[in-house]
């Protein structure tokens, strides 16, 4: 470790990315991940349970603004993954971490960005398992798999839904595409409330279960296209009541102009549920504080989703949600 | 689906992106994967094993050629991945992807990467369990995760040589670094070979047992980097006899000059292991076809690694290894 190591015997210098690693990222290494000085994780998975797993991709500029805070960054990208697990019911184990950042990334954004890792990891109860770090010479680009477990067949599934189903979403909709506006300076946000929603997502971990619900899925890239995902899994209709939709304060303030991107926006990580009426009761006692609300019913039908406005008339929507491509 | 929708009905279009999974990377998707129409996949991890996890980044202009072909590339991630879990002693299950790429990209670009990973999946008999596909303004991005099982207890770690084990590798060394400058045009290569040892890694899975080395690694960022690696971890010191490290024909044909990249240049996806001397011999009948090859030992002192030349002098080295920083 020598920076003049004598001419006879060859020290064996650890280049820098080494000591990030063992200075950001060891710290946050779960047991299994063998203080990420191995290949790989090894752990043993809970007895009993089916393994559910998913993985992510951000990007700089696209998921998310260059400006916004490393240790934000970190936990929208935990987040959104924690949320694929609770659209299935599932239970959070540990993840595995990819990032390439530009060569001359500073110190001061890997300290922010694991802090945040951090902050999530203990609220969550969740380690680091293993992971990559390499340079680029584009924008920060992040990639994050999530592990987690299942009881045998309990997973919840997009499929499922039901005709009479009511369609149920947790939380307010729309936060985080007005969100992207305030944050780009586009919309006002007195107190920030929107610009926080849009980036940090809430995992409603814990609500999706089996006997409260026949299918699931988390609104990520606009509730009217997601939906879809439940009414084509299922071959039936949705009928949306837009007046329905929870809104937020800060998303009515933003006036009924606004209800096309609340409707078709991203970035809501609320979960989307078929709920048979007479388990309504009991998921709101498993949701707590979390709010959910009835929006639409599932009807025999077209694999389509129908948005009806006050006076039942079917809304026009130019977008339905957010493609990459 | 209709690109036009009756007026009073809202249609439910999948974006391309949408599109693009179905067509090309739902064929590649396993049982558990719920053929990517989940936010997870769900997988009954094999009885009685524990559950071995790496995950590794790949960045256009950085791990691979602007001008690779996508195939290759594709399959490079794989294996790279898949020598993780070699140098744990571990076998496949199977892996998650994701890909972040240009919003120009062609289809034909997406056909010919996932027609590599197909072909992988065949050899290696793993399937796709899930991922996420994204756009950047950068160059490609790419992360996989993969997912593998060893008997408890059973993983082989870089901890764990003893003073007086044979350091061996598998196959030949170098030939990736070389296979670089070859396919860079700055090494004459004339069938091809070196270019094809760096596009295309030969993950060792089934050699690393822990009845026959007691550590082990992949050699993917230069073997001298990488040996003091198994140094640390162990607490001892390391010679490496320079004549004895196994080299290509092609290697060879580079000429002595080119043996400081060929010890410190990276890519080659060769195990180095810590081989008590009585396995030696079981241990090549474990690994078949792939020569395993002496090239130096462990012993007492600090840890670090030195480098004989064939009369028995410490061979200066300007570098050790790869690092992204």
């Amino acid at each position: 470790m020598s920076s003049a190591p004598p001419p006879d015997r060859l020290a064996t210098p650890l280049p820098r990315e080494f000591a990030r690693i063992a200075q950001h990222f060891r710290p946050l290494a779960g047991p299994g991940a063998l203080d990420l000085l191995d290949d790989a994780a090894v752990l043993a998975p809970p007895a009993g349970r089916e393994l559910v797993v998913a993985a992510d991709a951000m990007v700089g500029g696209v998921h998310f603004l260059p400006d916004d805070p490393p240790d934000l960054v970190a936990r929208k990208l935990l987040r959104t993954n924690l949320s694929d697990l609770a659209a299935m019911g599932a239970d959070p184990l540990g993840y595995l971490l990819t990032v390439s950042v530009p060569a001359d990334t500073p110190e001061a954004w890997f300290a922010a960005f694991t802090a945040g890792l951090a902050q999530d990891q203990r609220e969550f109860g969740i380690p680091l398992l293993g992971g990559d770090s390499t340079s680029t010479p584009g924008p920060v680009g992040l990639s994050l798999t999530i592990l987690g477990t299942v009881a045998p067949g309990a997973a919840v599934r997009r499929a499922g839904a039901r005709a009479g189903d009511l369609l149920c979403v947790t939380g307010t909709i729309g936060d985080g595409a007005l969100g992207l506006l305030a944050a780009r300076g586009e919309l006002a946000d007195p107190d920030g409330f929107l610009r926080d929603r849009y980036r940090l997502p809430r995992p409603r971990l814990g609500i999706a279960r089996p006997g409260l619900v026949h299918a699931a899925l988390d609104v990520s890239d606009g509730l009217v296209q997601d939906v879809g995902h439940l009414c084509r899994a299922a071959g039936l209709a949705v009928e949306i009541e837009a007046a329905a939709v929870p809104r937020s304060p800060a998303a009515r303030a933003a006036g009924e102009a606004s209800l096309p991107r609340i409707l078709a926006g991203g970035d809501d990580y609320e979960l989307a549920m078929a709920v048979p009426p007479d388990a309504l009761a009991a998921l709101r006692g498993a949701a707590g504080a979390v709010p959910v609300t009835p929006i639409g019913r599932f009807l025999p039908g077209p694999a389509e989703v129908t948005v009806r406005a006050a006076d039942g008339t079917p809304m026009p929507l130019a977008t339905h949600g957010w493609s990459h491509f």
